[in-house]
């Protein structure tokens, strides 16, 4: 497992038995208990640069409570879906990249979870099956229908992504969306669909993307990535043609760069041949991983 | 890409950039157009023991149709969401475990992903935002709340699920969910949660079901798994702690395998050890892919 990846490496246990044993949640939502202390849904930083946290008491009265787990000592780990928050779309926030870069590992884990959380409660007030309100259960890790008749449960959604890099004649295809940044490009990326593997998955998305064919798919790294509950799949794949073909619904440009303008762009410099993914990026633990090769 | 593996390698064009072009898939439904016939969610098997194909005139006129892809010739294949179909929740049939093992491997994937769209139609007919009526978009792959004020968009579900072996002192270890047949032992599995890494996922889990502590944890294969919209993603990780805590709510039992047990078992054989996973599980691919790597 690789710790370095933004977003994985929380130190909270999970704590699944507690979800559905009512008395032992019950007994965990006690002044000891901590709250993640969230402006709408960005973390709040305390001056120590870490994760700022509270007590129930800070929690409106009306919110739901969601249990993210267990700290070191023993303590319920608390975050709250605000009424202002439910129905509500939010985009990240600017501020959040520069919070990235300076939370503490484990705690960017676990505000990225409490994130994905949040978000999804405040999305999901309503049963996709019946149109009835539903309300949440099991500490937060499902919502149920408020319909007799029904009775539906709704689970928190991961949505895969696969995100790769491939290699043609000892260069690397990297694209770049419209939303980048100037002279940004990264590694392509596309959701999993219902019935393809993840190897499919990437083969389709570099052929729909670049019009390249891939070869020999192999697996790298993964990253949960809380915008807005993505499991990003990272892996690498082989082309023996290089001719680009781009969907400009999709991509701005895709180009391959030599071994060279990879690492001089990975050193963080902007004045080469393209600037690299941030590190909080897993596209950015492909590149240093294809460096690391050789 | 290993293409043995069942519910994967549909032969289907899934023509991404029709499903936004209206024109494009209003000419495509048309006379020559194939819809996939279903029994409820069963597949039909023809006489040739392949998939039988009908035309959109054998839909219920009632139906929703989704655009499954683009045959070899240019044909649209789409299925139909029939109105008996919604609301409800099909749990797989027994007879489609033997279509399974005889179905081509193309047309196996094929059914498993239509299966899961048009089973995610059937249970998502409202706005989980606001609670309104929802209808079919973008050829089946996005449901709009018609609600004006809210025109929420719903995609398709896919659950990323860890599936693993573990090793320990030359042993597998492998469980038993309750509702496996006799002496059918398994690799243990859980879904990925919001804020882990597959990674992270594949160590929870083995430490809630089994109580073992794993190390170095490597990407194996994938597989999509229609019931209802699973991803498969197939691991094995290393124990140096063979010692066994079950949780009696998730597993009957867990025991550590021999190589000379697995490689029994694997034969297809029922008086060994175990009896292994089914051909059509990607647990059975990690049991292979175990046995060969010697």
């Amino acid at each position: 497992m690789d710790t370095t990846i933004a977003f994985a490496g929380s130190g909270l246990d999970r704590a699944d038995h507690v979800r559905s044993d009512a008395d032992k949640l019950a007994a965990l939502m006690n002044w000891r208990a901590r709250l993640l202390l969230l402006d709408g849904l960005d973390p709040v930083i305390g001056e120590d640069g870490a994760l700022a946290w509270g007590t129930l008491a800070d929690a409106d009265p009306a919110a739901e409570l969601v249990f993210l787990g267990l700290a070191d000592d023993g303590r319920g780990c608390f975050a709250a879906v605000a009424p202002a928050l439910v129905g509500s779309v939010a985009p990240p926030n600017p501020r959040l990249w520069q919070a990235m870069s300076t939370l503490p590992a484990g705690d960017l884990a676990t505000y990225g979870g409490a994130r994905s959380l949040v978000d999804w409660h405040a999305r999901h007030r309503f049963c996709a099956k019946c149109g009835h309100g539903t309300v949440l259960a099991k500490g937060g890790w499902q919502r149920s229908c408020t319909n007799e008749a029904c009775k539906g449960e709704h689970f928190p959604r991961v949505d895969p992504v696969t995100i790769m890099t491939v290699e043609c004649q000892g260069k690397l295809l990297l694209g770049r969306q419209p939303r980048f940044p100037p002279r940004r490009f990264s590694a392509l990326a596309g959701f999993v669909e219902p019935g393809e593997s993840v190897e499919e998955a990437v083969a389709r998305e570099i052929h729909e993307e670049a019009g390249v064919r891939v070869r020999d798919i192999m697996y790298v790294a993964s990253q949960p990535w809380p915008f807005p509950s993505s499991l990003m799949i990272g892996c690498h794949a082989y082309a023996d043609d290089p001719a680009i073909t781009i969907d400009v619904t999709e991509l701005d440009d895709a180009q391959w760069f030599t071994r060279d303008e990879v690492v001089y762009a990975m050193t963080g410099a902007e004045d080469g041949a393209f600037i690299a993914p941030p590190p909080f990026a897993v596209a950015h633990h492909l590149l240093k991983w294809w460096v690391a090769r050789g």
